[in-house]
């Protein structure tokens, strides 16, 4: 189920074996999910794509506890369940407890039915709302 | 630019203005925005939505600022301008500093575009990635 | 705010003409709305796109109304204010009662919530819901 | 697959097992789909849900099947399987017919080609259409 | 994993029959795939899809291999998998090649950020971007 | 109508002000769109987002005007008008032609409905689309 073979250890360029080696060195975890397999196939955006979300979900202003949740949420919307898995499986290795969760998962459905009803309601923006 | 009148305070059933009241307290604001005057025809929903967003958004597991933060990413993927102005004036008014703002835009843009790789490749969840 | 200027009825090709009076005759008005203004740059599109529109919400198994409500929900979890707009008046003009309305955006509501919900719980679909 | 585990109903709280009894006789079906087991890891939120939605979709000023193919159509631009699944087995247990399935899915398609088509034009949206 | 149960050759309507024929004839190729044996319990839309999609999908004044890579494109972006595979199959056969098919994922991948990031930044319409 | 304001070119950082240089000379115009001004707030990611656009969008296996036709798709299905409204000036520039241009809608209008047809009928992918 896929629209690309997912590549072993042993099929990867020199590029894709550096990229899978930072992987395993910056989580401390041998396995390689299907995502970056897929990618791949062409090792400059493999590289790229690792650079970035590896610079991007570091901790910084935000906890990376947090960034996964919102990773989540974006995932949610957009209809991606491997996204969700994958992300859900991050945020609670990162540390995100049941009580957590459940509320990541009632701002998502909250804000869900509004957008949809602000949508249908064509709720023009405040004044107070806008950047001055 | 709206399917429906918004409704200013003289024109509210007294449930309406019960509800209006009450977020005036909630928020300690005089100010009520434009979706709550839209949402105003329907005072059963007015107050239901009003309810569930209150106890949804307070303090918990996660702290307000955050739960916003969730909020402005599920609105960003909808493609609700209203929401987006709204929440993020929210999650400023609830101390957002720019610094969180620009890792929240940071992380719901690498999560959309990697929402999307993963869909065009297909990539099939992992099966650690499934619940046990 | 368009990415083509809308034609005035002078600036019509014949078969644009042609479609501008069959809407007219069928909706019995003479008002042309701007999605039709937009379309006529390309006559034959424009042609077929009423045509389609035409034959699929006139009355058949189900009430013309209910097919508006109908295309509000798909226009609502789309993000189209236009169509949002639009369809809202259509059905106001086919009889949708307030009451019928309220329904209509609770069950967009609810919908767009639960949708969300189960995307984030990844629920397996239930072998009972397939085809047999 | 699923990022919780599906509860068996020796697994229950007692606040969800109540919800369980209640979904069992509301619908005189012993059935009870995997939303439900999913949704039971936080008997509050089942429990506030299963509330909604029995009021929500219950008779009213639309009938109980129209409400089902609403629910189709925001389920289907979401990209929701499971929710499509669940509630075409549905509107089909409140009696949808072939011919009213055949127009819902023609309605749905036609209003997801014109949707983005208006999106693509930037079609303003006519005066005509405001609210007054 | 279907809503309806895909038809056999030995199933079809005399209608449908000849959809298939014209399908095989036209693509060259004995292979019908599921999505026309979902859609054939109605013929007249079978028929009518088709027809339309063979019209538009053909040589034109862009490239039939183009057009298979924006219908990719707009498949991704509202996440549907079956649609997905099905076009980046069929872009293939049309002659796609690797690096055509890395540079649409970059595109694709690239506009999905920044669509989210102007919507995050609700970014007003350039002046000079509207039609005149 | 923004979350952030628009800077001016005399509020922009050292780094802000190189881009906009840069964007002017890659352009051969003067004239620096909001998208740039919105962004000019995070000048590490303005330039991170130019260099990464700048690269993507050259002639590469695919015509930069094929690339905006793509990026045109992909901001029509999320419902970016911004992007949608950008990207359409920019195809113009590039060439796009007005017969390209209306299969460019074609397509996407197609797309649109058999992506949602295909989502109602949870059409199963054909083992022959999966990658081998």
């Amino acid at each position: 189920m896929a629209t690309v073979r997912l590549l072993d250890d042993d099929e990867l360029s020199a590029q894709a074996q550096a990229v899978f080696a930072d992987i395993r060195a910056t989580r401390e975890n041998d396995y390689v999910n299907n995502f970056w397999r897929a990618l791949a196939h062409d090792p400059a955006t493999l590289a790229r794509t690792w650079e970035r979300i590896k610079a991007i979900m570091a901790a910084g202003a935000l906890d990376p506890k947090v960034k996964e949740m919102i990773y989540i949420a974006v995932s949610v919307a957009h209809g991606c369940p491997y996204c969700v898995h994958s992300h859900t499986a991050g945020a609670r290795a990162k540390g995100m407890t049941d009580a957590e969760y459940a509320e990541l998962l009632a701002v998502i459905g909250m804000a869900s039915e509004t957008n949809r009803l602000v949508t249908a309601l064509g709720v023009p923006i405040d004044e107070t709302f806008q950047a001055r």
